[in-house]
């Protein structure tokens, strides 16, 4: 099965596509998506669709992860990212990817295994996940690949549970 | 010119074409797009989309004015709200339409001529204006023509600065 995990922006989408078979997860492709900055935010949320349209139509998932939004201080912020955020549901909905959300709690959860985990700890686990050589930069792009991670343990155990279930 | 005023939403999209001949505006059609409650995000805004597209294509405006949000309180409706307005962006964009953006505080003042002024107001004046016999329901369909009315009165002001500084 083939995860895409992404997380939101209109200056910056980070996305990452991993495999993952058994408990196994491996990296297929991961990047992220620019956007000028200084053009009109009609520009950037038209190219932030394109890319992510080829994006899956060059890698093919099976599902889509996004990470909740979540803001207490910058609603202007907000309002921006989350625009981004629409189209790219959109994307996904038109290529008929079933999308799941995650908090950022559940996402430490699943990656650290604490709730409240620091960001350096979910960046050094996504690398010993997928062994990579580094912890991928921008910051954005790692948390796409943990967002996918933790998407593909909560398949595990929802099968799992299904299966008990089943019995 | 034809002009499509929206005022966008998750729940319901209120939308407003009206025509503009020198300084007269005359409605063409209006109404609201809605989606169903207890519906997935991801529907609701492809419907959103989808549903955008097809008016646009039928009754083709020059250009397209969105209010711009403002909110305090709520960040959740906020972002709900521009995950909409992203996928409405989108739509426009696609068509190649020109994209203006206006205060709250902006239309009230192009349309009742204070920046202040009550909502109920600025309900009477887009009635007025357009020559109905009763304020469209619901309120979304009302504010759709309202920023609508705003960007005719804007346009008519930007040609004559053009007309004199050309002069």
């Amino acid at each position: 099965m083939r995860i895409l995990g992404i997380d939101p922006g209109i200056a910056i989408v980070g996305f990452g596509f991993i495999d993952k078979a058994g408990s196994k997860v491996t990296p297929v492709q991961y990047g992220c998506i620019q956007t000028e900055a200084h053009t009109p935010d009609e520009e950037r949320l038209l190219h932030v669709y394109e890319a992510m349209l080829q994006l899956i139509d060059k890698y093919k998932p099976d599902s889509v992860a996004f990470e909740k939004l979540f803001f207490n201080r910058n609603v202007t912020t907000a309002m921006s990212v989350s625009q981004a955020r629409g189209v790219l549901i959109l994307a996904a909905t038109q290529r008929g990817l079933p999308i799941a959300e995650y908090t950022p709690m559940q996402v430490k959860q699943a990656v650290v295994g604490y709730g409240k985990a620091e960001k350096k700890q979910v960046q050094e686990m996504v690398r010993m996940f997928l062994r990579l050589q580094a912890v991928p930069k921008p910051d954005d792009v790692a948390d796409a690949l943990a967002v996918a991670i933790c998407h593909a343990h909560s398949y595990t155990l929802n099968s799992r549970i299904n299966e008990v279930l089943r019995k």
